[in-house]
């Protein structure tokens, strides 16, 4: 402890740990710090290169709020999200895949019913959802919850528009006995992430771009099921080779058609295009 | 990029980064992702964890303001400090050694003449402060800024006082013709490092405690020789064997000399015991 270099300093910070702490996080601390300082070797870390660290860290910090959270965009566009995501939602083959959750779902939102209009004033070209939610066994689950979230047609969600105060183009359904679900919405499309922050200077200074490919997001929670959080993808956007947050996998792409005025498929007369989606969703049992 | 699993992740972060990178920016992000990404994989870090790490390092970030790093209280305590400070301060043999600069430094302190009481109010035992400031080839450095810092008696910095407006505990001085200097100061303390925030927790956390042994910080700069940001630790003080921060080297821990009521080296009547401490730094040329 008195004679510390660059070398030694990783064991005697892991041996300062004491006795009483939690093992588990121990373990988890244990590697950050030994691959943390192999980072800051290998690179060998300046110490005007450090402070710029400390420096960006700060600002990272100090421009979240209730609803902003710049450390998810971090950990989302340095790929640590889908990392996580995809060790810990490993699933049997069959079953939908799990992408990254995103910085932009809200508790609470509103309940609908089946053939209700989640957008709720949200502007975009309407798009009707269908799909059905089964088990891995092809059984369909009814009464299963099925969250929605998606962006308007300028790449907002409802919390990035300060003048919005309401849920708009969220909401929650109850799957039917038939394990079917529908609703109307509007047309996802491309967004850039917040890009007005740290994180969007960093992507510059990267020169990566801050776009995501036009998705529509999903949670889906039943009884005796692992809850299952993904997206779906627009075969036609661009971008999905170039996720910025790496999220798209190509289970997850699926058409969207276009139709010209005319009868939706609920009835709805519709007096200007519209499109429509449907995705089938199965779920891994609860072990 | 479609079908990204927690393996393939780290080789597409890395693939995005554009050709107008700057090279050392990605040389040094591709490092972090490879260490970031390993050290997840390694402890399987769950959904959870994930998440309580996304809101320690917001919390982090939230609790800094103009006069509190948060994360560089992290860079110590995880000793980053330590190895980014040793690993760019290697200095040849003879030469005083660098540590930690801490987060208490502040430009544009008072410029005291030699024998001056640079406390300024601030309260502890006196101690009278002696030494000089030679080159590798052992020829005193006449006008060297030295400028020092330490807590008072109860182990606060100035800026740590909301109610002191002023510079206290700190200030510069120029060396004389022969290198020497002296200044009366205060008999530094062993002191916490500020542990009422996010860190303070980790380390509760850890079973750490946030002790730093006593020491009385210097930064020594003359044209003509590399920048010495070192301390000079109390060989009786505790903790020199479980620094929070790394930061003792043993070749910076020296007596410091408990004195009777008398007459101080420098002249001064004291009527309360008093102690002296003498350092002699060695600074490296600049290549
Ligand atoms: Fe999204
Ligand atoms: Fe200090």
């Amino acid at each position: 402890m008195r004679d510390i270099d660059e070398f030694t300093i990783t064991t005697a910070v892991k041996q300062m740990t004491g006795p009483k702490a939690d093992p588990r996080l121990r373990e988890i601390m244990d590697s950050l710090v030994s691959h943390l300082h192999d980072f800051a070797r290998e690179v060998k870390l300046t110490e005007a290169e450090w402070f710029q660290a400390v420096q960006f860290l700060t600002q990272v910090g100090q421009i979240c709020d209730d609803k902003r959270q710049e450390f998810i965009l971090l950990s989302d566009t340095l790929g640590l999200s889908t990392l996580v995501t995809a060790q810990n939602n490993r699933k049997p083959k069959g079953c939908t895949e799990a992408t990254v959750f995103g910085p932009f779902y809200v508790e609470g939102s509103p309940l609908y019913n089946h053939g209700d209009d989640i957008s709720n004033g949200a502007k975009g070209t309407p798009c009707f959802v269908t799909g059905t939610v089964k088990g891995l066994d092809g059984k369909p689950v009814a009464g299963a919850e099925l969250a929605v979230w998606q962006s308007d047609d300028e790449g907002f969600y409802d919390v990035q528009r300060p003048e919005v105060h309401e849920h708009q183009a969220r909401g929650r359904l109850r799957t039917r006995d038939d394990g079917s679900f529908e609703f109307r919405s509007i047309l996802a499309v491309p967004y850039p992430i917040p890009h007005d922050g740290p994180v969007g200077k960093m992507l510059d200074a990267l020169d990566r771009h801050p776009w995501r490919p036009a998705h529509l997001h999903f949670m889906i929670t039943a009884p005796g099921y692992e809850r299952l959080i993904t997206h779906i993808f627009n075969e036609t956007s661009d971008y999905l080779e170039s996720d910025a947050v790496f999220g798209v996998r190509s289970t997850l792409v699926v058409d969207w058609n276009r139709h010209e005025p005319g009868v939706a498929p609920n009835g709805t007369a519709m007096t200007e295009p519209y499109y429509t989606v449907s995705y089938d969703f199965v779920l891994n049992p609860e072990a």
